[in-house]
C-alpha cells in the first residue's frame, strides 16, 4: 500500500475512534488498562523476543550502547509498563467534569466541561515503553492515539501494541483507538505532520533534533519542550546550607535529565560563603566548571564561560557558573538565557520570593526546592506525557488535564436571548 | 523607515514592556483602565474629527454603507469604549491567582499561578472601538499588545490610542504597553504574521479571509474561529412550545452574527408539531427555508438544499432544515457540517440532554437555550475578545482567562530529590 493511503486510513480510523470515545465509560477505560497490563505480564516471553530481534538487528547497525540501553525491554522495565498501567487506571476520570456550573441574571446555567482534545500524535525515538505510557495516559483522557516510534524499535512496539490490544477487547473498546504505525518507511512521520483534518495535536518525545523536525514542519500544535536550561539562584538572603544542598542536588543528582540545572546563578555578597564549598561537591561528582570572571576568580580551576555557554543545555557534568549584582540581574540573565522550564530562586526573604515567583516567566517557578522536582510524578499529576515550555494550554509537565480541554456547557430551559 | 525595521522595533519594545508588566500592580493597570476611559470622554471632539477622516477618505473610496457603518464612532459607541474599560477594571485581576497548592509527599507545595501569555498581537478590520476593548483586556491580564486595525481606521485608532496612552501615563505605565501600527503599509501584517519571536499569540477579528490568512501563513499560535455553523436539535422528547421559541430566537433574534443557528435539526417524530408552526415565523422574519426532501414535503415554498447548505455559514436570513431519525442521526449531522462553535439540543429528556452535552464536540454545548446565549458577556465573563473554535488553551468566549494561562509554582525549604 502507498505510505499516503496508509496514513490516510490509519487518520481516518483514529478520528471515527474519537468519536467512539466519547461514549466510553470510565470502567471501560480502566477495564482496558488493567486488562493491557496483565496482557503485559502474561507475554513477557513474547516481549521479549520481539525486543530481542530489534536489539540484534540494533547490534547489527552499529547502534551504540546508550542507545541499545534505551531499546531493552528489560524485566524491570516490563513490569514497570504494566505497573504504569494499573497507576493510570486508578487515576480519577478527568473527561466529563462539570465546573463553575452558575446561574447567570438571564437565567442560564453556564459551566465547563473537561473533554477529550480528539485525535493525538506521538513520534517518539527507541525506548519502547513510551508506547504503552502513552497509550495509557490517552486513552483514559479520551484521547484516540497514532503512535509512531523509532525505527530501531518496530518489533517491541508492534508486540506492546498486540498486549494493548488484548486489553481493549477485553472492555469491548475498538482497536483502532490505539493505533502503532507499522511501517518503518519515514515518509510516515512526514504524513503524520500534515494531518491536520484528522490529528488534533503532536507530541514529539526525543532528542531535540527530532522536537525541531516536528514543530517546524507540523501543520499541527505541538505540545513541546525543545531545551532544559534551568538555573538555581542562590540569593543573599539565602540560608547557606540549604543553598548548597538544592544546587548540589539540582546538578549531581541526574545529568541527562531536561529539569537539570545547567546555569547556577550567585548573588555577589554571599559567594564567598557558599562557592568554595558547592566547588567542592561538584569537583567530587566530576562536574566541569565553567565561570564568569568573578566566577573565575573564586575557583582558579573554572574554565571562562563564553556566552554560548549561557544558552546551553549540557545535559552533561558540566555547569556554568555566573555571580550578579542582585535579584534583577539574576531574572535578567534568566529571562535572557533560559528555555522557560524550570528555575529556582534560594532565600529566606519574602519579599524577593514573592517577586521571582511572579517575574520568571517559566513553566515551573521554584522557591528553595532542587529543580529536579519538576516531574509529573513528583507534582502528584500521577503521570507524565512531556513537559511543555509552551506558554497556551499547557505549561510545565503534561499530564491528564493537559490531553483534555474544557468546553462551555449551558442548560436552560426554552431560554432565549432578548 | 522600512517596514521591517520599524516592525522589528515594535516587537522589542513589546517583548520588553511584557516584562514590565509583570511587576504592574493591579491598581496601577486599574488607573490606566479608567483615565482610559476618562480621555475618551474628554477628548471626544478630537476622536470625533479623527473618525470623521477615515469616514470622508472611505467615501471617497466608495465603501459600501455596511462598512461605512462599521467604521462610524457614534456618540453611543464613543461612551460605550468608555463603559467598557470602566467594566474591565471592575473585574478581579486574573494574574497571579494562586490555586491548588497542596504538600506533596515529599514536602514540597505544589500549585498553580495564573500567569499573562505574554505579547498578544490583534489584528482587525474596521471597527475602531475594537482598539480599546482589546488593548483593555490584554492590559487587565497583564499581556502587551500590538494593534493592527485596519487601514480605513488609521487615524480613529491612533487617536484612540493617544487615549490610552494618556491612561497609561496617569498610571505611570510606559506607552510601549500598548502600541498601534501606524502605518497602513500592508507588508506590516505579513511581518506581524511571523514575529514568533516576539508575539506569543495572534487574535484575528473580522472577516473569514482576514482568519484564514492569518491561521495559514502565520508562524505563531492563533486563538481564531473561522465559522459559526451552529444549529439547534429538536429532539423527540422536546416540548414543542419551548422548541418553537429556542429555534426562532437562535435564527431571528440576528442574522449576522457568528452564534446565529445556521441549520435545524429536527426529529422526525417531532416535525409535524414543530415545523409547520416554526415555519410561520421564520416567513415573517424573512427568512429564506432550504430543506431536506422531507422538509420540502412538509413546507411546499422550502427550496432543495444541497449538500453545500449544510457546510454554510449564512450569515443571512437564510435557514437550511434536516429532518433526522434521532439523536444519533443529529449528533453524525452536527459532528459532519458544524464547525465546532455552538450547538444545543431542545429535550425534555435528561439521557439524551446528557449524551448531547458529552457527545458534541464543540466549544458551547446547551440544553434548552438559545445558541444566541454564546458571548462572553452573557457567560459572565465581563467581555469578550472572540470566540475560540480550537481544541487547545481556550474554547468558546475568550475572557481574561483566556489571555493567560498557568505555571507551576514549587515552595519547599531547601528540599532535594532523592
Amino acid at each position: 500500500m502507498k505510505i499516503e493511503v496508509y496514513m490516510e486510513d490509519v487518520g481516518r480510523r483514529a478520528r471515527a475512534a474519537s468519536r467512539i470515545l466519547t461514549s466510553t465509560t470510565t470502567r471501560e477505560k480502566n477495564t482496558a488498562l488493567s486488562a493491557t497490563a496483565d496482557a503485559i505480564l502474561d507475554n513477557r516471553s513474547t516481549l521479549q523476543e520481539a525486543n530481542e530481534k530489534d536489539l540484534a538487528a540494533g547490534r547489527d547497525k552499529g547502534l551504540d550502547d546508550a542507545l541499545l540501553d534505551r531499546l531493552a525491554l528489560t524485566e524491570a522495565r516490563t513490569q514497570a509498563m504494566a505497573d504504569g498501567l494499573r497507576e493510570i487506571a486508578a487515576l480519577p476520570d478527568p473527561v466529563g467534569e462539570i465546573t463553575d456550573l452558575t446561574y447567570r441574571p438571564s437565567g442560564i446555567q453556564v459551566g465547563y466541561m473537561r473533554v477529550p482534545l480528539g485525535v493525538i500524535g506521538i513520534i517518539y525515538e527507541s525506548r519502547p515503553n513510551v508506547t504503552a505510557d502513552a497509550a495509557g495516559l490517552c486513552l483514559k483522557s479520551g484521547n484516540a492515539t497514532i503512535l509512531r516510534g523509532g525505527s530501531e524499535a518496530i518489533h517491541s512496539n508492534q508486540a506492546i501494541r498486540d498486549c494493548i490490544h488484548v486489553g481493549l477487547g477485553v472492555a469491548g473498546i475498538p482497536g483502532d483507538v490505539v493505533q502503532v504505525i507499522n511501517t518503518t518507511d519515514r515518509a510516515a512521520v512526514g504524513e503524520l505532520l500534515r494531518m491536520d483534518r484528522y490529528v488534533d495535536i503532536l507530541i514529539p518525545r526525543g532528542g531535540k533534533s527530532l522536537i525541531e523536525r516536528v514543530s517546524n514542519e507540523s501543520t499541527i500544535p505541538v505540545i513541546k519542550h525543545l531545551d532544559g536550561i534551568c538555573h538555581v539562584y542562590i540569593d543573599d538572603w539565602a540560608e547557606p546550607e540549604k543553598a548548597i544542598e538544592v544546587a548540589d542536588n539540582a546538578k549531581t543528582q541526574r545529568f541527562g535529565t531536561c529539569n537539570t540545572m545547567e546555569t547556577l546563578l550567585v548573588s555577589s555578597s554571599i559567594t564567598p560563603d557558599v562557592l568554595p564549598q558547592l566547588a567542592d561537591r561538584y569537583r567530587q561528582a566530576g562536574v566541569e566548571l565553567r565561570g564568569c570572571p568573578e566566577t573565575c576568580a573564586y575557583l582558579p580551576d573554572a574554565i571562562p564561560a563564553t556566552e554560548e555557554d549561557w544558552a546551553t543545555e549540557y545535559l552533561a557534568p558540566i555547569l556554568s557558573i555566573r555571580v550578579v549584582d542582585d535579584l534583577d540581574a539574576a531574572i535578567d540573565h534568566i529571562e535572557t538565557y533560559g528555555s522557560h522550564h524550570t528555575d529556582t530562586i534560594i532565600t529566606e526573604d519574602m519579599g524577593r520570593a514573592r517577586r521571582f515567583l511572579a517575574e520568571v516567566d517559566s513553566s515551573s517557578v521554584m522557591v528553595n526546592a532542587s529543580t529536579r522536582f519538576a516531574d509529573g510524578f513528583e507534582y502528584g499529576l500521577g503521570a507524565e506525557i512531556g513537559i511543555s515550555t509552551d506558554k497556551l494550554h499547557a505549561r510545565g509537565p503534561v499530564g491528564l488535564e493537559g490531553l483534555t480541554s474544557r468546553k462551555f456547557i449551558v442548560l436552560g430551559d426554552g431560554h432565549i436571548r432578548r
